[in-house]
């Protein structure tokens, strides 16, 4: 019964600290874009987190976790609309100590709205905001539980083996690959390129970009450190350092490596670097030394500089990194489990079918959803809209009334 | 000992979240009002959290739980000046492995401030500070202790059974009804009606606003949580499931409905449709279905669009929407236990009688300080003083010196 | 095995609040600074914590409690690079149920980048960056962690019964007195003395000051309640209470006296009042009634008054306050702790001792940095670069582009 509460007691924190991440990606996506569109992406932002927690109520955590109610979990299975706690109240399958049903329901209510942020952040700008909702609705209330019941709710790849502790994969690349998607399909923001080179569109808040990558750290200590599913002492602590030494290495080695390439001391790339470096160690936070960890965080650093000028090279135009750092430092983290993992079982190559079976499953579905957007109701707002900005015309607000702004 | 420890922990860290809701309050109500008046509001705010706390200290929590010190608690008691732990360090009266009388008194002590903020919003940009700084030290030091002790301390309505578990009456609709009663005596600021018809008075950060709303439903992990008086999992783990959910329909409906009604994507009302179904689920968040609390948030979220509207029409000014929110949403959530709640000896009669008395006695009071502050000191700057703005006259700062502002 | 989860799952919330208060820092120096050199600001914020962690995870931690793996600790020793867990895991002197060594070393970290982050709000607006990252690197990773060794690693001032709870010497006077040198050493901002006088240079956005106030004060129930090292309910829960209280206390104080000197309700005064309350209690806040902790705090924050207008007088230009804050408010809560505390074994005269050889220490240590960085690389930017602001010429940014600005 003690042990119980303090297990319950870890994963409600937890719960409230990933629930927080959402006011961190609202910052960084803000801050990374332009003023005239910021009603824009907080209002997708505040959408995402509200109607992801109903869809998931509705039907996601059933999808996702089919199996606690006896279902079979194997590609697809359902255990039925709305949630209803087992006899005892509590999650069945975990034995040490347990929580409650209702903080596993919440907990992964607040993953499932995660994917979707990721590709708001991408499509920042530029997408109507009628086909973004669409979007969510699907993507968070199908496809991410499908993607998740796979090795979470005990599918395929968990029989398989494939490791993912806290979703490098099943969170950062199920929104990543959709991110990837949906930036090809809607084309690049007015202005981006010019004569085929990248230009730096700069956002228009540093100071709230950076206090969002602060806040999404200290949600990751909530996102990793609750994915052990207990309050067991080892595994939970030894996950918060990997976490923050994954991020500290990530963020230092992308500085440097950006310093060395511009001679610059990039300050959004230090953020994105970090975040790189989170990204990285979810695969594997709780089966890394530390020594991995600053490992595994500082190849997710300098894979964010080379990641985003990669991005920029082949004309994607993506407005705050999603894809550098979600999908890329995604893939990486799962990989890097098949390397480094202190547990023989992980192999390199059963990660490798994992991420496949992923960007398989994603890349097709999220292109059936946009794709299909784009030829009915248009995923692109209008030139002049664009360039007005979407507050102004999807809102009818502007976020800053009372400061004089420059045109551009 | 064990469960003790772990009840405690669950408690400061609820503490510590409450206290966040007043970061919440300070970027939600300047970000709801002008540029101009920015540093009156932070300073409100500071005031309030400082000040409560010392006041709770004085005498605040031993004239709301004077029965925990063998006092009688039925309309008026008190303890006695300070705070003393009991003998053996622990609250008395709760038998689940209780916590500490320091947490107690802390984390009530949060709870006090929040009252006073309440009405901080809704009188912004017109208020004299002196006279607020007055109604405050009444309102936190003695009102609100009062009013609390007829439930939360024992008194008469908890022997009558009313319920009210985390305060939709005895925090925010004992705030809201100062708020009203505070509004109609200050009058409108200028240029709200214009030929009677209200006008909009745009809020000068939408970026902080959008984010103290976000930092008050992570305080209500706390707040809802915490008023659980107990790490118990089942209940815990319950009341955040339907908070979140409350919160997620309040904001989501908050949104449909406005979009119906004026044809707008309008992200204030999503914001405040949250902060409503969280007002709404407040009074009975530990004694109700998911189901229910979906139910309970949606109506609060389609009563907040009318209310605020409701509020115009009758030529009241509430620049951040406090009593829509608070006070509406509070009485609504207060009589929802009487319709909703799983325990059958919650009645509507009696929510009712509680929701009445609460209203006699906070209007009263309220209109007793603030008519006499009115009529001695006056409670209103000065026309010149609020077409210049309060940070100016009363503070000699600016919020924002670097920027170039727009006249207005 | 309960107890050691519940005082483990603390310990981490802790660690995640003390990590959060790197938010507050960046928040409160760039609000109180000016808009040109925010970038800059943000950048050395983010450089110490993660430089900063990892340096205590290479040496720091091993240098600062090198008894914790069969050092002796005295006056300087030093346990090896790298970590390594103890056999089970634990640390090994709390008997108190224990908590985990990967805590232990996470919750120290956090602590460690600290006293470089007070040093970066003294020297903002004017301060080479290099030579920063290279103080900080020295600091951070040497001086720091020696001098915590003395006390908290068992070195020979807590052999001789000094006592500093939490750190108002071991970190707020170890980072204020760097401070002072740096400040020294640098000089004024241009304009910050004209014809002898002290000029305003007002912050560019007291929001963001003030959410910085208020999320270090949440910080605070980390960075105290966490210094108990365990999770036991009496001294957690009255070291948040007396930590509140002193906040509060100081808060109003430095309102109260700076309303009656200047006649004007200062908001950046009432919020360095709550900084000098907060770190005035910090190093005896487990050992105070809640009546000493008001009075300690309420005597910080008359402090902060007079401690403001006398680095004023003596030439010195510290944009933020640290040095009344950090290092004077720092002194005042050491020796408080002679004067008030409940045990009986500390005395006036040891914390004097402690105060003493910190003083000597740190200013010997930081003048031998950072006047040799002086004499080398240079510590000052030029004056066209700290008239245009080091955002353009450190970083090639600009923290708010889509604003127009005033010029000064």
């Amino acid at each position: 019964m003690e042990l119980l509460t303090t297990n319950n007691v870890w994963m409600m924190i937890c719960t409230a600290l990933v629930f927080f991440m959402h006011t961190g990606f609202a910052f960084l996506e803000i801050g990374l874009t332009r003023q005239k569109n910021t009603i824009n992406i907080l209002f997708k932002n505040i959408f995402i987190i509200t109607v992801g927690l109903l869809l998931y109520y509705i039907g996601g955590f059933n999808l996702m976790y089919p199996g606690f109610a006896d279902g079979s979990a194997g590609i697809i299975d359902f255990a039925g609309f709305g949630i209803s706690a087992p006899e005892n109240g509590m999650t069945p399958e975990y034995a040490d100590g347990g929580y409650t049903w209702w903080t596993d329901f919440l907990f992964q209510g607040m993953f499932a709205a995660t994917a979707a942020t990721i590709v708001s952040g991408a499509v920042a700008e530029r997408m109507k905001i009628g086909p973004f909702m669409i979007f969510t609705v699907i993507y968070v209330g199908l496809i991410y539980p499908i993607a998740g019941s796979w090795k979470w709710g005990g599918g395929f790849l968990d029989q398989m083996g494939f490791y993912d502790f806290a979703g490098s994969t099943l969170v950062h690349s199920v929104g990543g690959w959709a991110a990837l998607v949906a930036v090809w399909l809607l084309g690049s923001r007015i202005g981006k390129f010019k004569n085929g080179k990248p230009q730096a569109i700069p956002g228009h808040s540093i100071p709230l970009a950076t206090a969002g990558v602060l806040i999404l750290w200290l949600g990751w200590f909530g996102f990793n450190g609750g994915s052990v599913l207990s309050a067991d002492p080892e595994l939970t602590s030894l996950t918060l350092v990997t976490t923050c030494l994954a991020a500290a290495a990530g963020g230092v080695i992308a500085a440097l490596v950006s310093f060395i390439k511009y001679k610059n001391l990039d300050l959004t790339m230090f953020l994105n670097g970090i975040l790189g470096g989170l990204v990285g160690i979810t695969a594997g936070a709780d089966v890394m030394t530390p020594e991995s960890a600053i490992i595994i965080g500082a190849i997710a650093g300098a894979i964010i500089v080379f990641a985003v000028s990669f991005v920029d090279a082949i004309k994607l135009d993506d407005p705050v990194g999603a894809i550098a750092v979600h999908l890329i430092c995604g893939i990486w983290g799962t990989l890097a489990v098949g390397i480094f993992s202190t547990n023989p079982e992980h192999t390199f190559l059963i990660q490798l079918t994992g991420v496949a079976c992923y960007a398989a499953f994603c890349l097709v579905s999220s292109f059936l959803i946009i794709f299909t957007l784009k030829k009915t109701v248009g995923i692109r707002v209008s030139e002049r809209e664009e360039l007005e900005g979407l507050d102004a015309h999807e809102h009818g607000m502007d976020a800053y009334p009372d400061f004089r702004l420059n045109e551009h």
